[in-house]
C-alpha cells in the first residue's frame, strides 16, 4: 500500500423518492439561489426537472434554470451558465442528469469566483493547467444515470467545441457536497446506456485495480472487485428484469463508490486505457462504454505478465476461472470471459464492432496512437506497462 | 437496500512517517492550540507523543498536553480535558492512540462549546439523551491500534466511574477530520491485542452484514466480505509475520473502513452481539475483543435460520465452505471455520475459555441477560432475530 491519503467528502442520498428531498439538502449546505442544470432531454419532459424546482422553491429557494447540456459538455455552455449564475446571484448549483450535466455544473461552479477564463483550469490529460481553481460554489446532484461517477468523484471533462479540444480537470474542489441517488430514476434507461454505464462504472475501478504493485493489497483488491462483483451480477439481472429494484440501487452506489477514489487508495492504477480510448472516441464519436469494452480486453492481453500474480487473481477470483499451474492460459480464459460478459450486455468488443466506425487502417492505429498523451518523461503512458506508439499500435491490432 | 445517506468526512492519512505531517493537517484543518491527549503508556515513554508534540509546534502551533486515558475512558478526566481546553484556549484536539484515547477526545471535543455536563449527550444503548451536541470541536486522530475504528467513527463510549455506569452518544459531530494511519505505530503491539483488534474491526462489518434482509444486498455484501477477507488473511500473516507492513496497512484502512457506516449502506443491521457482550464486559472485565470472539459464532448458532440465504452466502463465499443442498450443515460448518480462525489467533471462543472470569451459571446469565439493553417496544434487542430474555440466556448457554 503505497503512502496516500483519502477523503470523499460527497454525501449520498440513496433510494426511492429521495429527489424530492433536494430542497432540503440544498438548504442544509447553505444555499439560497440554485442554478438548476440539466440537458433539456427526457428529465425536462418526463416532468422531474418541474418537480425539483418545485421542491427548491417549496423550501424558499430561489431557482435559476440552465438546459442545453449535450454529451461532452461545452465550454460555451459553461460560459453561459457563469455569466448567468453571476447576473442572478446564484451561490448554489444543482445538477439534474448524468455525467455530462455534472461536468458542466460543475465547470460553472469553478467558473463562478473566478476572475479569469475558466479554460485556464483544463488540460489535456496530466498536463500542467495554466491555473489552479481555489475555491469553486456548491455543487449538487440529483443522478439519473449509473455511469461515469462524477456525481462523487474530483474530476471533470469539458470540450471546447470550436477547436475541438476535450479537456480535463482533476481537482477535489469539484467534489459535489451530495448526490441525491433515486434508483427509479434510471429505471427507463435503453438497454444500451444501462449497459455503456456498467462498462464505465467497472472500468473506474479497473484502472485502480490493475496497477504495477505485484499482487496487488488484500483490502483493496477486495473492494474493486466488490465493484466487478456487482457490474456483472447486476448486470445480468438488468437484462431480464430493468426493473428490479436492488440491482439500479447497487449500480447506483457501485457508480459512486468506483470513481471517488476509494477503491484506489494506495495503489498506481493505470488509465492507459482511458487515454487510449480517448483517442478513439475523439476520432470516431465513439461512446465511452463501448470504446472501453474493445479496448480494455486488448490492453488486459497486451500487458498481464507485467503483473501475473495480479491478474492470476482477477481471472479466478472475479471470472472464476479454475486455478491452475498455466498462468496464461488461465488469464486468457478469464479475458475472453470477460468479453463475454460484455457481449451479453450489447457491447461491441473488437474494432469491427463499433457502430459508425470504418475499417480502420494501421495508419489509423499509429495517427491515434501518437495522439495518445503522454504520460511519463519518456513519452509513454500507462504504469502496469509503459505504452510507447508501438505498444499502443499493437493494442489496436488486438483490438481488431 | 434501504434508502439511507452515507457520509464519512474523516480524511485519512495512510502509510510510513506519516504522523510526521500532524502538524501540516492541523494547520490546514485550522488550529491553532492543540490538545495532544495520550493515555501516558507506550505511546509517551516510546518518545511518539514528543515526537508529534515538536511536529506541531515545528508549524507553529501550540500545545497542550493531557495524558492518563485509561481503557473505557474514564467522565472525570473528560471533565479535567474541558476544563483544561477551556482555560488553555484550545481549538484542536489531537488524539494519540487508539479508541479510548480517540473517545476521551471525542467527548472533551463535544463538552467544550457546551454550556451544559457533557454527560447530558451520553445514553444507555439506543434510548434518548438528555441533549443532543449541536456543535463541537475539531479532532484529529494519530491511530496507535487497528481495532476500534473510532478514528472514523460517530461512535463515542465513556464511563462514569463512580457509578460503573458505561454509556454512547452516537452522533456524527463526533467524526475527527483526519485520521493519519501509519501502520509501523502498530507493529510493537502484542499479539493479543493485535487479534483482539482484528476481530473487532471484523465483528463491526458482521454486525452490519448480518441484516434482517434476505440474501442482503450485492454491493454491501461484497464491501463487508472485503473486510472479513482482509482479516482473515491479514491475521494469519502476522501470526508469522508481525512486522508484515501491507498486513498491518491493510487493518489499519480496514478498521476505519469498518466503523465509518461504508459496510452498512442500506442495511438494518443487527447489533445484539455487541449489546449481549457489553454486560459480559462489564461484569467480568472481558476484553472487547475476547467477548465477541465468544458471544458471536454463539449468537450466529442461534439465529442463523432467520435469514438462511445470508448466513449460508457467508459460509460459501466467506468461510469457503462446499456449496451444498444442506444449508444447516454448510452454516454451521462455516460457523466452526470461525471458531478455528478465532482460535487461531489466540482468542478464546467459549465462556470458559476466558480469563479471569468464573465458571457462569443459569443464574449468571439471567442476570446478564435481563440487563441487556432492549431496542425494541416489547423490550427485545437485534434485529435478524428479534431476542428477548430467554433468547439471550440460550446465547449465553451455546457459548458455555
Amino acid at each position: 500500500m503505497l503512502n496516500s491519503t483519502f477523503l470523499s467528502p460527497t454525501r449520498l442520498i440513496i433510494g426511492a423518492n429521495t429527489h424530492q428531498q433536494a430542497g432540503k439538502w440544498v438548504c442544509a449546505y447553505g444555499g439560497h439561489k440554485v442554478l438548476l442544470h440539466h440537458d433539456s432531454g427526457y428529465v425536462k419532459q418526463c416532468g422531474l426537472v418541474d418537480e425539483i424546482s418545485a421542491a427548491l422553491q417549496a423550501e424558499g429557494l430561489e431557482v435559476v434554470e440552465l438546459g442545453g447540456v449535450v454529451p461532452n459538455p461545452h465550454l460555451e455552455l459553461v460560459y453561459q451558465g457563469i455569466s448567468l449564475c453571476r447576473q442572478e446571484g446564484v451561490d448554489f448549483l444543482l445538477a439534474v442528469g448524468g455525467g455530462s450535466v455534472i461536468d458542466s455544473t460543475k465547470a460553472i461552479a469553478m467558473g463562478l469566483p473566478y476572475e479569469g477564463d475558466v479554460w485556464d483550469f483544463f488540460v489535456e490529460e496530466d498536463s500542467i493547467p495554466h491555473a489552479i481553481p481555489e475555491k469553486s460554489t456548491p455543487i449538487g446532484v440529483v443522478l439519473t444515470i449509473a455511469a461515469t461517477g462524477s456525481e462523487a468523484s474530483n474530476s471533470c471533462v469539458i470540450t471546447k467545441a470550436d477547436e475541438n479540444l476535450k479537456r480535463f480537470c482533476d481537482n477535489d474542489i469539484n467534489r459535489p457536497v451530495f448526490a441525491i441517488e433515486n434508483p427509479m430514476l434510471t429505471m427507463s434507461l435503453p438497454p444500451k446506456q444501462t449497459a455503456y454505464g456498467i462498462i464505465d462504472i467497472m472500468s473506474h475501478s479497473m484502472e485502480r485495480y490493475f496497477t504495477p504493485e505485484i499482487g496487488g493489497n488484500e483490502l483493496t483488491n477486495r473492494l474493486a472487485e466488490a465493484i466487478f462483483f456487482t457490474c456483472m451480477t447486476c448486470g445480468k439481472i438488468l437484462l431480464e428484469h430493468p426493473d428490479d429494484y436492488e440491482a439500479r440501487a447497487s449500480l447506483m452506489l457501485a457508480s459512486s463508490l468506483s470513481h471517488n477514489g476509494l477503491t484506489g487508495i494506495g495503489r498506481t492504477g493505470d488509465w492507459a486505457s482511458h487515454f487510449i480510448e480517448h483517442e478513439l472516441s475523439g476520432d470516431y464519436n465513439v461512446t465511452h462504454g463501448a470504446g472501453l469494452a474493445v479496448i480494455i480486453p486488448a490492453w488486459m492481453k497486451y500487458v498481464y505478465r507485467e503483473n501475473l500474480p495480479l491478474f492470476y487473481r482477477w481471472a479466478t477470483v472475479v471470472m472464476q476461472v479454475a486455478p491452475s499451474g498455466d498462468q496464461d492460459t488461465v488469464i486468457q480464459t478469464g479475458i475472453a470471459r470477460l468479453e463475454d460478459f460484455l457481449r451479453s450486455l450489447g457491447a461491441p468488443v473488437r474494432l469491427g464492432e463499433l457502430e459508425g466506425v470504418p475499417a480502420l487502417t494501421e495508419e489509423d492505429f499509429c495517427r491515434m496512437a501518437k495522439r495518445v498523451r503522454k504520460v511519463h518523461p519518456d513519452g509513454s503512458v500507462g504504469w502496469v506497462k509503459q505504452l510507447n506508439t508501438e505498444d499502443i499500435v499493437a493494442i489496436f491490432r488486438l483490438a481488431r
